[in-house]
């Protein structure tokens, strides 16, 4: 049976809302935010994590951020756009989706996915599947990191062990 | 009114229990678990932490590694040794100590505690401050850190906010 780690990546530092970009969806990452993003994608790939699946947001912030990490050395991963990680995203959706693509891998051995999304969604569902409930008490900055080892029951959720909460700055 | 900051510090990588060493509290350091550490600590110095107190456990493993965190640039710092961070130890006497403590503190601004100990009494504590109870979800390598930030409320049981879990590797 594999070892199945997940990890909840923030976007990076993201061009405010204005009349450059009046819709929220389009907002790309500012020159900062890909430096930074980029910094942690390398740094992440050094010590050896490598995704076998990259899922993000469809939001362009998002997207771009998965891009860069999909650019980084070590990352040579698919990627998809998955609307449920799109802001006030569809948990359920999402574990539903994850129990399917969890039971299709049939390997032994390390198996991780990535999430490229939003706050306050992704603090959340880490906390759903840590604890079950939410109290917002984890704190993940842009380009941050949570990194969980999910379990294969019938449902990770209240079954997965925290093992990684790191803001961007610990990484560059 | 002063924000707190705790980081609860796993001692490094110790030697064996075994002929040389058959109390568990005598065992010191590795070699490997003082170069480790160092390196965490100095880190952690350049990402500009400062403790205002060090308390750790009576336990040789831990007392060396507080002092490599005290002798590293930038942590000079007052080191206490607390009973209460023994293996096994007393969560509700240290909480009764932190009250106090934190309440002397009558300035503003950045105030934090480092504590140097064990495993799982470190990780059960965080759960404690951030859940309220615990479910032994977070995992603390050894010379690994949780950071949290505590409130000042009449207990910051269930009341405090997880913004670090980091293991060595990504320090060093």
């Amino acid at each position: 049976m594999a070892n199945f780690s997940l990890y909840l990546i923030r976007h990076g530092i993201a061009a405010e809302r204005g009349e450059a970009y009046p819709n929220d969806c389009d907002r790309p990452l500012t020159e900062e935010g890909r430096r930074k993003t980029r910094q942690v994608a390398k740094r992440l790939a050094t010590l050896g994590l490598r995704f076998d699946l990259l899922l993000t947001s469809p939001l362009v912030r998002a997207r771009q951020t998965a891009e860069i990490f999909t650019e980084t050395v070590g990352y040579d991963c698919p990627l998809e756009v998955s609307q449920e990680l799109a802001p006030e995203g569809d948990f359920d959706a999402w574990l539903n989706w994850w129990k399917a693509w969890q039971q299709s891998k049939t390997t032994s051995g390390d198996v991780a996915l990535g999430l490229i999304g939003h706050e306050p969604d992704l603090s959340t569902w880490a906390e759903m599947l840590v604890w079950g409930d939410v109290r917002s008490v984890i704190v993940l900055k842009k380009a941050g990191v949570i990194g969980l080892a999910v379990p294969e029951p019938t449902s990770p959720v209240g079954s997965s062990i925290l093992f990684l909460v790191i803001p961007p700055k610990l990484l560059i």
